[in-house]
This record gives C-alpha cells, sequence and structure tokens, in this order.
C-alpha cells in the first residue's frame, strides 16, 4: 500500500455524485476555504461595530485561500484537539502574521472552534441545498410536463405488485411531482434558516465582549459597576452585537442563541436531505420496475456509455435510477446520526458535534449527486404507451374487476355477484383464456349484457376515475410554488 | 408457555409511557376504533354528497365500535391479506347488515385498506401530537420560568467533558426552552398537515365514482360520451367531491392527491417526533450529568418510590431524565424506517407500507410518554445554586482562563501571557494549589496587579459575557410562540 | 379513548408475527413469568450452595406465577424506578410471604434489577432462537428439494432489472438456501452463547456474598483479616460459586463477568436477528418480483382469503412474502438501536439499557413471525416453468449475447464481434424483431453459421454455465449443517 | 467554488482516522489498485487452471498499477454504468494492449463487475481487518495490565449517574477487556471467512467456462452432446475450477457459491466493525465521565497539542476518547446500510449492491481509527487512586449502605433496617452531614455496634465482593484468546 494516507476525493465509490456540481462543494478543500470564510466573516463583522481595523480585515481576507494552506498536514493535526479548528487558527494566523503581524492580533479573536466549523457547515449546506433547490426545480418542470402530456395515457396500476385496476401515466408522474415539491417546500425552508454559530468557548459570547470592551478602552476584566455580565456598557456589547454581521457577512440566518447544542439546524437538515432523496428514490424505484424486461413501459434516456455492462453487449441498464435508488438507501442512515447527535450533553459535547460532520457531507453530496442525476432521468425519461396497453391487456380484462363487481351487484346481487366474478377470474387464471371470453361464455351474463356493453364494461381505458381531476390539481399546486414554466416540447418525449 | 398469543400491552418494557395518557391513544384497541371512524367518516362523506341515505349512515355509526369485535381474531386474520383492514370489513359488515342489511350495502363503499387505515393512522397521529402539542407547552413554560429565575445563577460552563469558562444556569435552560420551541414549531406544522387518505384500489377513486353514477341512477359502467373518465358529469364527481368533506369528517388536512405512495406525511411525522425526543433527550442528559454525585448541581423532583433502587436504600436514580433519554435512543431508529418507506414502489408497494405501522406506534407513544415525564421533570426540577458555585470553584479561577488571557495579552503581549497561563495552570493542576494561589506568587502579575484587580479578575461570576441578554432573545422567541403565560411561583424551585 | 391505558397486544399491526407461535412468547405476560422465573432460578442456585433452604425455595416457586400479578398495575409502577424489577420485587415478596413469611427473606436475595431483567430477556431470546432455528431448517429443508428439483429450469437471469443472461431456478433457489444457511448457522452460534446475568448492584456480586457469609454463620460485615475482598473464606465464596448452579437453572450459559455494562450478548442477538430477516427478505422479494403479473414465474400457495383484497375480485397478493419483507424492513433499526446501547456508561447506564428491551422484543417477534412465514411460503411455493421459458425466449436470444459474443471474437476478432452484437441489439430492440433474426439475415455471419448452429447458440437453456455444479456445493454445504433430510416429494411442487 | 471536483481525502472532518494507518488502506487510490489486484488475481487464476499464458499473466500483473491510471476520470466515468469497473475494464485493457495486445485479450476475461469490486472490497476488508486484530491485540494487553494492576484500586461504583456500591478499577478495565475481546474474537472470525467473489454476469460462470473450452480447443458454444450444462466435460470445467486459485491468489476464503445477492459477508463485516466499536466506544465512555473535572479519575495521556483548545489555555479535553466516542456514533448506521443491503433483488440488485460501498468504506476506516486511538488510550490512561478514594469518601459511607442493610437485617428485623437507613441517608443528604456520624449520633445503633465495628462496615475497601476473582476470570479468558503477553511494566501507570 501507498504510505499517504491521504487519497482522492474523487467519488471512486459513489458515482452517484462522482463529477456532479456537489463534488466540488463537499471536498476537504471547500470545507477548509468555508471555515477560513467564517474567520474571514468574524473579521468583517468586529469591524462593523467598529472593533477589528479595515486593514487588518482585508490582510486576514487577503491570506484566507485554502490552497495556500497545507491541507493534508491540517488534517492530520486535527487528531490533537479532536477537531480541525485549532490547528488551522494556528498556521492561518501565522500565515496572516506573515503579511502583518499587527493583522494577526485579529484572527480568530474572542472565537472558539464550534463557532468556525459550524458556520462553515452552515455555509456548505447553504450553497448544496442551493444546488438541490434549483435541480428539484428541473425535476418537477419535468414531472408536470409528463403529468401533463400523459393524462391520458392509460396503463396497469399495481399493488403489492399484481396489477389492480388501470391508472394514467400522468397520474403516476403527477405523485412523483407531488413528493418532489413536498421535498422542495422542505428543502427551502431549512435552507432559509440555516443560521450563522456565534458563541464562543462557552456559548456566552464572553470572549468576543470581553475584546471589544478591552478595544473600546475599557479596562479588560474591569466590571464597571453592573451586578452581573461582564461589566459596563450594554450586556451584549461586542457579543450580541456581532451576530447580525457576522451570518449577514455569511448570508446566513441570525440564531436567536448559540446553537453549539441546540442542533436543531443539522437535524432538520439531515430530515430535508433524506425526504429529498425519499421522493426521488420513489421516482427512481418506479422506473426500474417499468423498465424490466417483461414490463418495458419506461427507458432511461440514452446515452454514450449509460447504461452499459462489462459483460453483456445487450444491456442497457437503468443505470440513472440505480444511482438515485442507491443514494435513497443511505441519506436515511446519515440522517439518523444527525438526529441522534440532538443528544449532545453540556455547553458542548465529547463525541456528539464531532459525529455530524462527516455524515452530514455524505448526506450533502448523495442527495446533490441525486438530484442532479434526476434531472436527466425526467427531462430524457421515454415513455412506451403501446407497452402499457399491451400490459394492460395481458390479463384480458381482470384489471376491471372492481368494476364489473360495481355494475353486476345490483343486478344479481352483491354476494352473488361477486361469487360470479371469482369464480370467473379464477377460471382465466387456470386456463389462460381472457377473463372476457369467460364471461362471455356466461349464460347469465350475456342473457344481461350485450356483447358491446360487456367490452365497454372491459376496457381499461374507461376506468380510470378522477385521474385526470387529480393531475389538474397536482398542477394547480405546483404551479403555486412558483416553478418554472412548463415546457411542452422540452421532454415528456413519447416514443 | 402460555397457548394464547394475545398478552396485555401495558408497557412493562416500556417505563415512559406506561400508564401515560398517551398509552391509550395507540393500544390496538384504538387503532381499531380508528379504523372503525374511517369507515363511518367515510359514510358520512358519501351522505354529504347525496349517496349514501341518512338511515345507512345511522347505522353504520352505531355499529363502529371496536369494543364489540373480537381484536384477537380480527388481529389473527390479518395474515391472510396482510393488513388488517379485509377482514375488519368483513365483520363490520356482518355487524351492520345484523342491524339493518341494507345499511350493509354502504359499508366500505368503494373503498380500500388503504384508505381506512392511513387515515386511522393519521386520526391517531392528531391525537397524540395534540397531546405533545400540549406538554410541550407545560415543558416550555417552566423552562422559561427557569431560564428567568437563574439569569444570575452562575455555574460552570462545561465542553469536551471539562470545565471551560462560567455561564448561567439560566442561559443553560434557556437553550433547552430554544430545542423544545424548535420541537414544538415543528410539531404543530406537522399536525396541521396530516391528511386524510382517500383514494380507492389504485388511487384513483374509481369505485368511489363509479358507485356515485349508479346511485345518481347513471347505468353503471356507461359511457356518456366523453373520451376519457368513466363516464359523462363532472369528472371528480362522486370521487373528487368525497375528499373535503371525509377529511372534514375527521377533522384532518384534505390531501392533493391520494398519498399511498406520496408517504411525506408520514416521513415528516417521524421527523418531527425525533425533534421532540432529540430535544428532550437533551434536557434529560444535561440533568442527568449535573446530577451525578460528584457534581450535585441538579436533583430530580421527589417523588414516591421515584428514583428507587431494588438493592440500595440510600438510591436516588434520574429516573425521569433516564426514561427521557431511553425514548430519544429509540425513536430516530423508528423515524428511520418510516423515511425509508419512501420508497414505496408501484401505486401501492408490497412491504414499505406494511412496516410504517408499527414503527409509528411506538415513535407516538415513545415521544408522547417522553413528554409526559419531562413536564414532570422540568416543573419539578429542583436546582442547587451553591453547588453550582463549589464547582466553579473547584479549580482555583482556571475556569477563567480566557478572560486572563485577554486582560494579560495588551500587558505582556499575546505569546507571553498565553505561555504564562499555561504554565501556571498546568502547576496550578499538577500541584493541587488553587490557580489563583500560583498566579498571585508570580512577581511579574504581582506587579502589575492588585490583588483586588486579581481576585475581581479571577471571579467567575464577573465573566458570564452575554449571558443574560441571551435568555432574554429566547424568552422572546418563546413569548412570540404564543405559549402559556410564565408563572414565576410555579417552579424553578431553588433548594 | 379509553381511559384505560393497557391494551391487547395481538399485533393488529403487525400481521407477520400476529396469531404465530413466537408472539406468545414475548407477551408482557412472557417477559414477566421469566422474570419470575429469574427469581426462582436464584432462589435454586442459592440452594444448591447451601444457603436458602428447600422449603424457602418451594414457597417462591410456587408463588412465581405471572398471572397472579397485577401486571398492568406493575407495569405503570415501574416508572418510579425506570425499569419493572423494583415494583416486583415488592410484590412478589408479599405474594411469597402470605404463604410463608420466612421464605420471603429469601426472595431477590443480595440481588439487583438488572440481574433479573437481563436473564429474562435471554430466556426469551433463547426460546425465540430455539423456535426460530427449528423454522429455520424447515425452510432450508424446502429450498434445497427446490434448488435440487429445479436443476434444469431455466430462466432469465436478471440484473439492475433486466435480463442478463440465463441461470436456472436451483441454482437461485441454492442461493436462497445459501444465505438461510448463514443465518441459521449464526443464530445456533449466537443462542448457545447467551448468558444468565448475575452481578448485584455493581456488577461485583457483593451483597450475594454478604448474605452467603451471613447466612454461613459469619458476622455480616466482619471481616475475617484479609486486606481485599468483604471477609474470609474464599473471596468468590457466595458470589462466584452462584454464576454456574444460576445458568443451569435457567439453561443459559455461564459468563465470564456480569455483563451489565459488557452488552455483547445483545449487540449479536440484534445482528443475529437482522441476517435471519436479510436473508429471508431476500427470498421474498425475489418471488415478489417473480410473481409480478408480466412475469408470473412464481405464485404463492393458496390459502382460505390468502392474498385478498377488500376491493378487487380478482387479485391474489403476494401476501406472504409481503408479510416477510415488511420484517426484513424493521429488524435492521431494532438491530441498530441494540448496537448503539453497547455504549453503556459507568457499571450501569441511565438510558442505554432501559433502550434495549423493547426493540429486543420487536426484533424477537418480528424475526419470529417471518420465518414462521417463511416456512409457508416456501414449502407451498409454486413455480411456473413454462413461463420462465415464455420470458427467456422474449427477447429473441438477446439474453445468450454475452455467449455469442465469445463465440465471434476469435472468428471476427474482439471489436468487430461486439460492434456487431451490439448493433444487432439495439436493431432487434428497435424493431421488435428478435435478435436471432436479425443475426440470421447478417450476410457474414451466415456465411459462417449454419443456421442451426446459430439455433444451438442461441439457447438460453446451453448457456447456464456451472449452475448444476454450484447447485450441489450448495446442497453439500447443507447437508453438513446436519439438517432435516430433504423431502422430495413435500414441496418443491412445480405446476 | 472551485470547478474541479475532486479533492483530497485527507480526513479533515475525520480525526478519528485522518493520518492513521487504515487510512491510506482505504483510499480510493487504494480501492482502484484492489480492483486491478482482482483482475490480476483472476489472470492467474485463469493460468493456473491452464488457460491464460504466462507472458499475458505477467503483462497484466505489470500493467496493473494504479498511479498510472486517471482515477478522476474513472470516477467521473463510473457514473454511465452506475460502477466504476465497466469504465476501468476499457482502460486498463487499453494499458494492457500497449504494451501486448495479445494479453489484452486476456483481461477481464469472462468476467463481471461484481467479480472485481466484490473482491477488491473484501481485499480491503481483510487488509483493514488485519490493522483492527493487531490493534485490538495491543488495546486488551494494555487493559488486561491495569485490570491486574488495580485489582485493589477501590472507586464508586456508579449506576444511573449516581454512587451506587464500590467496585475497584481493576474491575471495571476487566470488563473493557471483556468487550474488546468479544469484538476481536468476532473481527478474526468474519476476517477468516472473508470470501474472494467469482461469478460471471448471472452468477452461473458461464462466461467463464465458455471461454475455458474454446482456449481448449473446444468449439465455443458447442454443445458436446450432455443434455444441461453448456457442453462436454465436467459443468465446473473452467468456472467452478477458477474459484479455489482466484480465492487463493487474493488471500481470501473460497465461497460455496457466487454471492452476488447472497450478502452475508458484507452483513456481517459491518456488524464486526460495530462490535468494536461500540466496544471501544463504551471504555472511551467511562474514560470521559471518569476525566470530567468534578470527579477527575482518569486522565488521558498528555502528547504535543493533544486536548488543546482554541480558546481556553487551560484546557486538556478527552480528545482521544471523544475521537473514539464520535466513531462508535457513526458505524452502527454504516452496519444498517450494509445489514438492509441483504434485501438484494433478482441475480444483482439495482441499487442495493450499490449502496454498499461507501457505507462500507466509511465503518472500516471509522473502526480502524478508532482502533488505533484506542491503542494510544489504553497504553497512556493515567488512573488517579487518590481521587478514586476522595470520591468515595464524599458520601460519608451512603455507598455501603446496601452493606448496612445486610448487617442490620438480622438485629433489627429486615423493615425496620431499612427504614432506619433510608431515613439516616436521607438525613446525610438534607443536612451535608456524612452518612456514618448521621448513624454513629443514633443510639440503637451505637448501643449495638462499637465505633469500630460501626467504621468497619462503613469502609468501601471492604465491601467490593468477587471483584478480585472475576478480574481473574477476565484475564483467564484473555490469556486463552492467545493475545499478546501482558507487560507489567509498559503501562497502567498510576500518578
Amino acid at each position: 500500500m501507498n504510505a499517504m494516507s491521504a487519497g482522492t476525493d474523487a467519488g471512486l465509490l459513489a458515482p452517484t455524485w462522482a463529477g456532479t456540481p456537489v463534488a466540488a462543494e463537499v471536498t476537504d478543500e471547500a470545507w477548509l476555504q468555508a471555515m477560513l470564510d467564517a474567520e474571514v466573516a468574524l473579521a468583517r463583522a468586529q469591524h462593523a461595530v467598529g472593533l477589528t481595523p479595515a486593514a487588518a480585515v482585508r490582510t486576514i481576507a487577503e491570506a484566507a485561500r485554502a490552497e495556500r494552506l497545507d491541507l493534508v498536514a491540517l488534517a492530520h493535526a486535527a487528531r490533537a484537539a479532536a477537531n480541525p479548528v485549532v490547528a488551522l487558527v494556528t498556521v492561518f494566523g501565522e500565515a496572516v502574521a506573515a503579511r502583518d503581524p499587527a493583522a494577526a492580533e485579529y484572527v480568530h479573536r474572542g472565537s472558539t472552534s464550534q463557532d468556525i466549523l459550524d458556520s462553515a457547515a452552515m455555509l456548505i449546506g447553504r450553497r448544496v441545498l442551493d444546488l438541490i433547490a434549483a435541480d428539484l426545480r428541473r425535476v418537477m418542470a419535468a414531472l408536470a410536463s409528463l403529468a401533463d402530456a400523459h393524462r391520458h395515457t392509460v396503463l396497469a396500476g399495481r399493488t403489492l405488485a399484481r396489477h389492480a385496476v388501470p391508472t394514467t401515466f400522468g397520474l403516476k408522474a403527477a405523485g412523483w411531482l407531488e413528493l418532489v415539491a413536498d421535498a422542495s417546500v422542505r428543502v427551502r425552508a431549512v435552507a432559509a434558516r440555516l443560521p450563522a454559530q456565534l458563541g464562543g468557548a462557552g456559548g456566552t459570547l464572553a470572549a468576543y465582549r470581553e475584546y471589544a470592551v478591552m478595544d473600546r478602552g475599557g479596562l479588560a476584566g474591569t466590571d464597571g459597576g453592573t451586578d452581573h455580565g461582564t461589566d459596563g456598557g450594554d450586556p451584549g456589547e461586542g457579543g450580541l452585537e456581532l451576530l447580525k454581521p457576522f451570518a449577514e457577512a455569511l448570508g446566513l440566518a441570525e440564531p436567536t442563541l448559540p446553537w453549539h447544542t441546540v442542533r436543531t439546524p443539522v437535524a432538520e437538515l439531515g430530515a430535508a436531505l433524506q425526504l429529498v432523496t425519499g421522493a426521488l428514490g420513489k421516482f427512481a424505484l418506479d422506473v426500474q420496475t417499468l423498465s424490466r424486461t417483461e414490463i418495458g413501459e419506461l427507458s432511461e434516456p440514452a446515452g454514450a456509455g449509460r447504461g452499459a455492462s462489462s459483460a453483456m453487449p445487450q444491456k442497457r441498464n437503468p443505470a440513472l435510477a440505480t444511482l438515485i435508488v442507491s443514494a435513497a438507501r443511505q441519506v436515511p442512515a446519515h440522517a439518523l446520526v444527525l438526529a441522534q447527535c440532538l443528544l449532545a450533553e453540556d455547553e458542548r459535547p465529547a463525541g456528539a458535534w464531532h459525529a455530524e460532520w462527516q455524515p452530514l457531507r455524505e448526506a450533502l453530496r448523495l442527495t446533490g449527486g441525486a438530484t442532479h442525476t434526476a434531472v436527466e432521468l425526467a427531462e430524457g425519461l421515454i415513455v412506451h404507451p403501446e407497452r402499457m396497453r399491451a400490459n394492460l391487456d395481458l390479463t384480458g380484462g381482470a384489471i376491471v374487476t372492481e368494476r364489473l363487481n360495481v355494475a353486476l351487484a345490483p343486478v344479481l346481487g352483491k354476494v352473488r355477484a361477486k361469487k360470479l366474478l371469482s369464480a370467473a377470474s379464477a377460471e382465466a387464471a387456470d386456463t389462460g383464456r381472457p377473463l372476457s371470453a369467460v364471461l362471455a361464455a356466461d349464460p347469465e351474463l350475456s342473457a344481461r349484457f350485450s356483447p358491446d356493453r360487456l367490452s365497454e364494461l372491459l376496457d381499461p381505458a374507461r376506468y380510470t376515475g378522477a385521474a385526470e381531476a387529480l393531475i389538474d390539481r397536482a398542477l394547480r399546486r405546483y404551479d403555486e410554488l412558483g416553478a418554472e414554466p412548463r415546457d411542452h416540447e422540452k421532454n415528456g418525449g413519447t416514443r
């Protein structure tokens, strides 16, 4: 084996996100840069309230370039403190000092590891959620077009893996749309609330305040006479006053309190991500099922090498759907770890916080990759209405037995109607004859229903209930979400 | 072993909820009754749109009493169809027929198992969330009172299991309050959206509509000439039109679409529940830590037999906190199963739906029990400010080293200041002498700081930063949630 | 709602186990009885080492009847101590005292809650694992018969939801057998190791020993002069000496140490159970897939009401497979909770232990129910070789493209061979013509291969590789497990 | 953000494994090399049975160097097929062809993606388990030394976060040892069984066999007249015969069957890893608790920068324990995903397999990192017996109340004894007086027990039960595991 422990994080084992836009947003390098961004935002916020001089802010901002630091050395050094910020502050301070020793005094001033790392995590979370939200809009647009275009495309509704009653492909797509819309609403709500973190060593903002008092000419540690709080002046001075400019500098929400052990933002982020992959996973699972060789009602869009097998020239695998499903099987486990980390003891926990970082990154990139993949799948999905029709006819009308039951009940009585239909269904199944033929041969039925009437009753296309109206409801809700205009030309291609 | 397979569901292995109000809401009996409630609501909705006669509705409602059915037989019969509704419809139909055969024709008319069971689940979910929301209001009121009452109670802020910097117990309580408020907001949002389920066998509402057409004199199965949809008239007739009165009859939200495989409501319910137990779990974990024998800063309220041990007369265990923590360790696993069930293939899945029921019940009652328990814990929590103070003083001032660092930096230079403090801290730790004594003996320091000034700098009570202002922010947010008025007398008792 | 919080535990929401033999083994009543069994075993063990008098043991054993205690009251009382044993000891002590006050002195003598509850859990675990092991033997016998009977039944091997290459149904069954055999081996290994628990309040066996010294005439608390340990005599006296007879009285293994916070037995039990449901779940998932309407290669055994729908007379759902899959989706989450409870702080944890009980019960009964169900499914599975053959032929030979590739490579060169086959496959897929026809029309191929040779190459039945030999390997391993003799008549029915 | 999506995988967010030996074993590069190793092993195996020429094997082996391939391009290309092997085979084939076109014919001959990737995964699993097993041996040796050295070091046994009864630190360490021994046994068993994967496209080994027949001069695709199997000769020829040499070339176990969807090896690997982190996590959690500022009974070994804080000069955090606990909170979630992937449909699943890779890697490196960290923690752990003794004395004897109860019962009667002790304990707790003083003031007691006798009864060091004998049992079991000799000098340092 290679002696160097730092490899390349290219997603060799994670094709769901390898090479997709989300990948670059969550690398070690991106995370390191986000931590530096948080350090710069802190200096900016302290400047905004009249503390850190503009020149120092400039120097700090100029030095805050991840590519100039030795990431691998930092990662290894992180073991000493169990988090990467302690070592980062040292080397970053040195980098700033090399430019201007005076500026170095203002690096990480009054701060603590968790303020920097949590803010960085939220910054990255925000960037990834923005990517996801944009991709979800495209997925919704494509699904809405499919729902609209296929409002009259009848196919077998399937329950417990068997044909049940007819439905339309438009309604199926509307169901996918509804799920994705639910996830999208949640993603936007969570994204808007992702908060900056600022609390200092114990969540009281004490050191921030202490520096502020000192910088403003107060004697550090001098108590100006108030009973409580560090000293004279507004008790929030230098501490609370930083919250707003710090959050603004990062483009994040201002928290009510430091949330070192108030981990709602992380738990809710995990829950939102699993909603996304769950929604897309259901869509992908249906695509896989309907593209089974025997069913053949859907195909994935073709692409160079797409779905190829290393062994079988004829294969075209549902590779996009597989990438999505594989993500959907993993993200809930990451969300679970994040939810469990709500149990964080004391003012900062010894393990619960540390267990969040990697699952958060994994959940973000799996979800980002799955969403990116779903755009391609939804926009390029190929629908085979003729196969849908052929499959519907496979059982010679058995798929509308429910309807026959309703029709026969008043004629034959409920009990006899059901008995007759069960017997006829069984006979059809056993002999392989179409149910329509079995029924037409029944003297009681032929006496009461004309062949035309019977054939009408057995036509699956005439038993789709409120499918069309339901599609309209789903499209209405989608429109209300203010999503992109549906483009009838762009997708929903039928072949 | 006993030959009978049906035992008593009293929570012998689940003291978190045993005997609490939530327990009765989620029993097999309650679930059976909720299914019957859904059947009655369906009849009412069909009557409301002019279909089922009033007399039949009355008969159906009168017969819909869970205690008159053989629950154990039903549970066993459920294996044949893999869900309990198929068998229930048979025996309930017979029970109605025994009163009035004509009314029996209107039982479960056009319906499907999942409409009944999902609606029942949401009904139960709603009842339990209402219980939880009410208890969370009480927990918040108690925590708000603690935050307010203890705004000046200083204690050691602890990070990574060690003393860090001072904080106040009020701020600690404010952090708990913030977490519970977050959970409460989420619970109320989810509760308001829990939808009724109505879709029929394939989610198209087809049979509901077929019956409606027939009842209204149309020839069942007659196509009135439209190209799509079953027949003449409004395509929603008899199907869509039922959604609103059905949801209203159950007091649930009206869904956009049937959600047989659009499982957002269940996944979001799971996520909300884990947020509740996570929030309460953090509170409980802190109570356990702070009531450790060596720390002794908090005690649980006393009660008959509370915290008793079977072996040790002196023991008073943090039993309430333990009940809460044990729930917080289980609920995320149930939420995970619910999230994974988003991957539900086809129009109804063969296993994913079936895997939801038991985890949902368990999550509901664990959360309901934990919330009930948290009321008792929060309202009765006993605070020991003198132990907090004594623990603060344990390290002779080491807990304000961060502050000293800020104060000494401009005097000695940043580097020398940190070096001096690290050396002094190490000496204090090694020799067991208080840090204050070590510092006072340092010639450099004694030359520059008067004993009074040094003692002031070393006073933990003077280094609580913005704690008080942060408490006010948390209380303000709590007030804005429209929660109960805080009762300063009711709790936050200090001893 | 009902005011009484204790319902009936009949499995209304868990048809996987409702009414199956495992159900009775894990009820509250069964658990209560197992705790009493542990108390009796303790008295017996203390008698065996010469402490508790035989008369007291008899009285204790006679009183130890769960049905005579008020289970509901006990469950509610369990909240005070966060576990049910404290209250149980009180009422059981009273019950014994009512028969003989002297005997009551020997109840729970020197013991602690966890000794009783953990021993009870292992007792129940053992009973359930025995049921599971027996059912797994039947499942294996049925699968072995299927593997043997269908060694020449060719069907489409499917990968990524598409036809891949041919395989045999016998090999498919052999794969299921192998999985079940793996699970079975693990179940038996874990079952044999389930340990009794005996440690006393802090895991030192101190009180057991103290009583022993006193009973033997030593002055309780008298130190006979040794430096360490309580007093004179063998340091294990009255403590360690109990381990063996206690474990024997329960039919459990003797542990090396008290395992109050050495939770390997529970974590490994969870891992074994998830292996069982995972193995059976794979089998069930395949049954569901192959019984899809369009595929139709397998059917579940028929039974009264089996697979019925509340709406559709024609439906026969794969209900048994659905019950199994629903369990397989839940058990890993329970196993996860159990694994996490390895993190149990101190000599006994405040929550981790308490979080084990319910997940353990759920995992046991879900697995027991799934195994019971799998017996029925495996023994009654109906195989449709003619549908397998028909599906194989659906693609006109595309399923053996891999083989053609091997055959053509030396003739045409690797690159041209693959190109020709990919083009022909695409043409077949696009035009709907069988691949055989497309290939036969190719001048290059027809020049080199006779029609007979081509047809031979395109015959799926002639491309099943080492399937038969692999079946034999699996059967050999099964035979080595010492399982039941395969009964060729009993199952593997072909229709 | 950076346009390049491939970052550095240095563990910036995972200090548990960053820079530790396991890190290099599981990088993308290592995984790529392992896939190449599997390709080489295949060529070797085919040569061993007389098929692939030695020269081709040499060329293939020479070309199989991961560092010569463009890993990032491969990772991105993996999306097309949803796994990295398809693209790898192309570029590796080209690399071999560049050296010798004839050799290229023998690359991946008859193989399929899953054979290569699964074998690579097991290879990596094996390497990591070997690292883990070696580190666990060191952990056990250190814990055994602690158990032995501290057999008489008395400290407070704690249950539910409160003092319970005395125990010894040696017994505590013996409990940790027992857990680690359990995990170690499991790791070794699983490691010995990790199988090579060889099945070909559908698990029948058909293409391997087809090539073998052709290479041996048979006409590819010629049926020599047998009814079943591809052609004449031993049905295993060219297929089955490869299993053994292929497994041997990789140093892995030979499987009974191809295990493409018989995922026991992966599920059991996950279960073993969670047992390791669970065992180490319990140890680490106890270290954290006992190194709390107020408790101070243990300290982590010092090291440069170890446990430093970015804000507080005085802090020495339990960083090693935190790294371990953070891993223990994550691994069970990965193990859960692996267990769920047992549900793999068909001959190869569309998502379940793909979901295994990343969780497996994460679980391996978290466990490897945690084990490496645990060596440092266990070998360097600093024990403070004087703080243990001081804490024991904190409650003035309340910790031996259980013992007093045993002693007083025969004197005062069971009921009065318990009442007296409960009242005295409550008085001591309320007044802050030591229990011994309260008891000495009791006239009834002072009349019956001499001050010396009372003081003896109240001495915690005389109530440690069978602790020492239990330590010996644990050490005996450890010795039987054939682990390293304990080095009494090397660790267990007391300070």
